[in-house]
């Protein structure tokens, strides 16, 4: 089945605000296996809404409408579609006891324009909005001989994506009948094109489940979505897909695996949560190029508390040399960027929180400072636990720019907290 | 002058990423007054990629196109709307030299297949892509009677956005033969709808310079746009504006005016980064909740190094008082969350860094540890000086969630060091 989504709102064609309805219900529909091939945005215009629907219904098996319901636009999306679909509005009594309840609820008169959400096109399914006042509308019917789909869903975000997942995912996923389940795998220390490559005969083979690679910043995930007529089902066929990626020559690389959008998008600071509360062990950090990124990133996770003590920025190298404890020698001659560096203020961070394991990176973020022996872009770590310290030298390409830089050396500490804790290095 | 926006790539259809290309085109494209009624997104297949090109060209003046170039999608927006206008390609050996130039620039050899992205359709302006390797492009030509407009940028928001400011904004303008000219004022303190209500007058009265807001996450945005036949003139017409702005009752909120992209999304950092070198004062953090975000933020700056000297993540109470000298009273008493704690923390971070000036945020963030006393997004701030050390105590709403609150509370503390700095608090 292929799906549509217009967005209606002369505010999202004036930039004034960036459509995350639109990329929220792609990724929603695609994960349920519908194919898209267009997306569209017009204005608050009555004419122009009613070509796009119509464009729309005749390209596509199911529109997914959003904006431009509700007293304040005329319910222009409402009237377009109905008109689509060739029926009249009639006066929903049950609407108008939601809508009331609603006014109710939040203390607050129902004013006379509400009513004009009441009037809904004969044969549709009607979403109570618990969001706010503008109901939803299922709406199905032939078009030009042909079996068409339509849902209709406000436009504020905090409206549209609870009631797509709790009225029109249900409404629609009858039409196919099948589950959908996804798993994320995320790689690190290879690139894309080579994880593609290794991959491709794999990818183009396999239809249920799919094997799709996504280039993240600095990582690259591999997706495996299978459908099936069962949760159980689905997800048994993605461990087996899943078994036999991991004994392919991307295997050594997989780090972590996740299904929720959460963990997927913070895969390192979770894994490296994860391991942490496995062995019990608390974290800190002492960071001079990232300036605090590490310590951000772990504190971005709710109940990071229970693992992190905290850390150093040592920004300067006073901070360096005063709280962490950088011998001055160290700082006068191999200088700052320098393993010895990064040895000592992994073990002043550890010293000074009573951590069990800390990490260090000081490096060249640029665009300035860089120099032939050490350009922009070297950056050197250092990881300090009981059983000693331990220190590497990145290269991170000059082509990346300051904010990447720093972005890459964050999750590269990361990384290597996470192996030292799996005993993989150190 | 009709304006429509095409983004290519499926991974927008996919709802792989958010479109931000459109909103930040739209929203330039309005301040330069063109109209918008359509904005589409499609995937990378060169037939509908096609269709939808002509559909745009035949009811739009000028259509901005977004992704789709380079080797890796067979260049096929460029091909698309080289022939929408009737082109032929050919080899540019200009910006062969300007690709290969750039590859010189980050130090990796040029791979044949960017040799595809040398091929530009005759009679077209190549935009040179300093930020990456796909040329943008401006084409113009007669289609169907009419004069067309089409520009073409890369879809990475890193490449579109300067691109869209340094080469297509001057080749459109050109288009009216004026120069446009914007500049926004930063507010804080004040909400969207206060700060609209009391410049609606001005922004409903003003056709050039025109006066637009722009909500952003945790300030106000007010943009002046003026166009007129030079930069000095348009320079002009904004400033005085702007000083009519200031008169009104937003003026006090008023912290910082920006006219590049950069400043502009960093603005309360880039003004503290201004300040501090303004009073020659260095600048230190101790962060409980946002974790090491403020100074991430400012070392997010290039040459932050001048005035930063770091900071202390103090996460766990054992860092608040053994690295930062928080009394054990205070934690055992008052406890963490405390203008107590938050004023020993500051007062340690300057001690413990020798800043001139530190800040401290300790509060909850949430979802969890919120109690009746205090709840969620509770945060008290201190700023430390050698003439002393104050604090406060801020609310955030409970109804953000925890990364809010913690930006929320990241920009409020560095809000506090500017305006100590500038003597109008503490």
């Amino acid at each position: 089945m292929i799906c549509e989504i217009l967005c209606v709102g002369t505010e999202l064609l004036l930039g004034d605000i960036v459509n995350t309805d639109g990329a929220f219900i792609a990724r929603e529909t695609a994960a349920m296996g519908f194919s898209s091939y267009h997306q569209t945005t017009v204005g608050d215009n009555p004419e122009r809404l009613r070509e796009a629907v119509n464009l729309a219904l005749s390209r596509s098996d199911v529109v997914i409408m959003t904006g431009g319901l509700g007293p304040t636009c005329d319910d222009i999306t409402k009237n377009a579609a109905a008109e689509a679909f060739g029926r009249k509005l009639y006066f929903d009594e049950s609407t108008r006891e939601d809508i009331a309840r609603f006014f109710e609820r939040i203390g607050r008169p129902m004013t006379e324009n509400n009513l004009s959400q009441c009037w809904v096109p004969e044969g549709a399914t009607v979403f109570y909005n618990k969001w706010g006042t503008a109901p939803g509308l299922g709406i199905e019917g032939e078009i030009g001989g042909k079996r068409k789909y339509a849902v209709l869903l406000p436009g504020p975000p905090a409206e549209c994506e609870p009631m797509f997942e709790e009225c029109a995912k249900p409404w629609l996923a009858r039409l196919s009948g099948d589950v959908i389940h996804s798993r994320n795998l995320h790689l690190y220390g290879i690139g894309e094109s080579a994880a593609e490559q290794i991959l491709r005969p794999m990818m183009e083979a396999s239809e249920n489940p799919t094997v799709a690679p996504y280039a993240c910043e600095h990582e690259v995930r591999i997706r495996v979505t299978a459908r099936a007529k069962s949760l159980e089902e689905a997800e048994a066929m993605c461990r087996e897909k899943i078994a036999e990626i991991r004994k392919t020559a991307v295997g050594p690389s997989v780090y972590a695996e996740t299904d929720d959008p959460f963990s997927a998008k913070n895969a390192m600071v979770t894994t490296l949560i994860g391991e942490l509360r496995r062995k019990g062990w608390t974290f800190a950090t002492a960071e001079s190029c990232t300036a605090g990124m590490i310590g951000s990133m772990v504190g971005d996770i709710p109940g990071a508390s229970d693992v992190f003590m905290g850390g150093i920025i040592s920004y300067a190298n006073e901070v360096k040399e005063n709280v962490l404890g950088v011998p001055h020698e160290i700082l006068a001659t191999v200088g700052a960027v320098s393993e010895e560096c990064a040895a000592a203020m992994a073990e002043g961070a550890r010293r000074q929180t009573g951590a069990d394991i800390a990490v260090s990176v000081t490096g060249i973020a640029g665009p300035g400072g860089g120099t032939p022996e050490k350009p922009v872009g070297t950056v050197c770590f250092g990881v300090s636990t009981e059983k000693g310290t331990w220190t590497e030298t990145r290269h991170f390409s000059g082509k990346n720019d300051r904010a990447k830089i720093r972005r890459l050396t964050a999750n590269h500490a990361m990384y290597l907290a996470i192996r030292t804790m799996r005993g993989e290095i150190g």
